[in-house]
């Protein structure tokens, strides 16, 4: 029994994310199936780097993680399959895997790919605008029946890597980030971590600028404001970013930020 | 094989939902979760009542229900764990159970809760705002894999109850009571239950007032109605409650009904 | 270990959908569930017949299809069961498995059929406005659980059919259709198939006409065309129909289609 995530940005209308499913168990019967999510922005490839990292290593090891969001469906782009530490990845080259692979370096973990050539692997009739359902799932499928990665396709060692989000140190001691997504609460998830304002006095002496308002010190949790529900408060996330909520986590009333928004810290003044 | 639901806040778009399933997995590999909801209205107490009491009995016995509608993540509320008759419960100490321990009064049913001050049941790491990764499926699945409940944290006597809807009757026999819910369709789901105007001459005799509207008579099921699609027809709800809809059960365009609401039942003049 | 599959209008936030889940482990505790769809439009058979029978043949041979999309609920509509070629159904007579039996047609599949007139393989309780719930899972889960079709009701041939989509080929060797589907990246799925426009000279001698636009040619996939993101496309779909995309997959910017809009194909003039 083997654990097989899917993340796509299909919705769930449709049933193109359920007949993913069914391609599986035709060939794992055995495989159990989470639904990562579905509701990835259509073909955004840097968000889907942020809702898979965040998520796919709470999985147990040896989990499959099938990720299509693939604007290049048809085309030459690669389709792949990933070991990426002790988890597994099925998806197209173009650059989704970025975030894992990061967290890769700075864990020290090894990586190794194949290019999916082999179709034998696949279903037997493979469209040109749904491989997904005809290529990425069944060979997660095969993956989770026991076929081993090299077996799948050819090795290779450069996968597509794009930019993603980060955050700068500049002279004064502060440091610049953006909006990475915003959350079903309304709270902006922003590209600073930790690490990475270590130098100033968190979390009662810094300033977080967003969207022209400017948050004084930083909380350990929605509910330690004492302020009323229209307060912004800033704390670092779940996800070890920094977050920008209104009080309690029901935001979207007081600013609305967007991906790609500037965020700044600095010291208070 | 143990069943176990999730109920959450946390919308099914970033990965938040499924990451419990992760946690669970690494723990107890062989329950089987079903996602009740993840659709509660952010930090609604109250609708998760309603929708976890209208669905978790027809789980099997023995059943995980794992709930997590928790604004005050991180604050002093207690995480809690419950027997309530022969379903498990885990979730925060804020009276998003009350509606199942009214049941239970009602059934005769035994309930025991223990308070989660047991780390070992935990996540290694519990951040300050997701312990329905952390710590709520964690304890969940552990309880699914075997570990009884006492095992799990300190015996207590009096979760948190908060008031929620109701039905009063009047001097001259009227009855009111509120809107709880709107469902999918668009019906009113109404807090009266049957033996709550059973002094009326129900089905024919009775008269409902909702949003300025005076509804005549009660029918059996949505396709009774001879009337137009427009019409606004009464029943009772597969939940056990009164249902006002639009004539076969495509509500929201004569009237536009919301939770708390006032709704009467009266005799027919 | 049986697979069931779920196809409904309830929607996931009020736990109708997850429901179902419980109604069906009561009884087959090994059953292995997918959601194929809970955001059928409210009541709307045709679009269901289309879902349905995108997805249904992917799962594997044996696999249990629980469809309830049923206006008529609690009134004299039969329900029933099936077995289409290799798949079970357990949907109400309302024409809703259609397309599936058109497709048995084209195959050569043969089908049977019973009333489910058996309320032994019912819950115990079965309210008039609930039988997803109390009547069409608990049998699903029957079948799955390994009895047969025969026993839970009433053989019977005539199962109610639907006018649905279709081509019509027009003297001028045109043929007209009209769009089924807006899929969530906004594409239009069209009601004609390849054979149906196999006389015209296609890919690039065809010009297809929809909302007041005339694209020239079709392409095989999503990055196939050269033009920006604002140009309409037309190609095969996964399902196997017409499709009408703004390039790339993102589209609902340049036209508006809606299910029902007519749709041509003519020879490029």
């Amino acid at each position: 029994m083997t654990n097989i995530t899917l993340t796509t940005d299909f919705g769930t209308r449709q049933g193109s994310d359920a007949v993913l499913h069914g391609a599986i168990y035709g060939i794992a019967p055995d495989a159990v199936i989470t639904d990562l999510s579905h509701h990835i922005t259509p073909q955004d490839i840097r968000e889907a780097n942020f809702v898979v990292n965040n998520s796919v290593f709470f999985f147990p090891d040896g989990t499959v993680h099938v990720i299509v969001v693939d604007p290049g469906v048809g085309t030459e782009r690669r389709p792949i399959a990933a070991r990426i530490g002790k988890h597994y990845f099925v998806a197209p080259d173009n650059g989704v895997l970025t975030a894992c692979l990061d967290r890769a370096v700075r864990e020290g973990w090894s990586s190794e790919f194949v290019h999916l050539d082999k179709p034998e692997y696949w279903l037997d009739n493979v469209t040109m605008t749904f491989h997904g359902r005809d290529l990425f799932s069944p060979v997660g499928a095969h993956l989770a029946a026991g076929v081993p990665l090299s077996d799948l396709g050819t090795s290779f060692d450069d996968p597509i890597r794009i930019p993603l989000w980060g955050a700068e140190r500049h002279d004064d001691g502060s440091v610049t980030g953006e909006v990475i997504y915003i959350d079903d609460f309304g709270n902006a998830i922003c590209s600073i971590l930790p690490e990475e304002i270590a130098h100033l006095d968190v979390p009662d002496g810094v300033q977080i600028d967003i969207c022209g308002a400017h948050i004084q010190g930083m909380v350990s949790t929605f509910g330690d404001s004492e302020y009323d529900s229209d307060t912004l408060i800033a704390l670092w996330d779940s996800s070890g970013y920094l977050l920008v909520s209104e009080n309690n986590g029901t935001g979207g009333k007081v600013i609305k930020p967007k991906p790609g928004i500037p965020v700044a810290v600095r010291s208070r003044i």
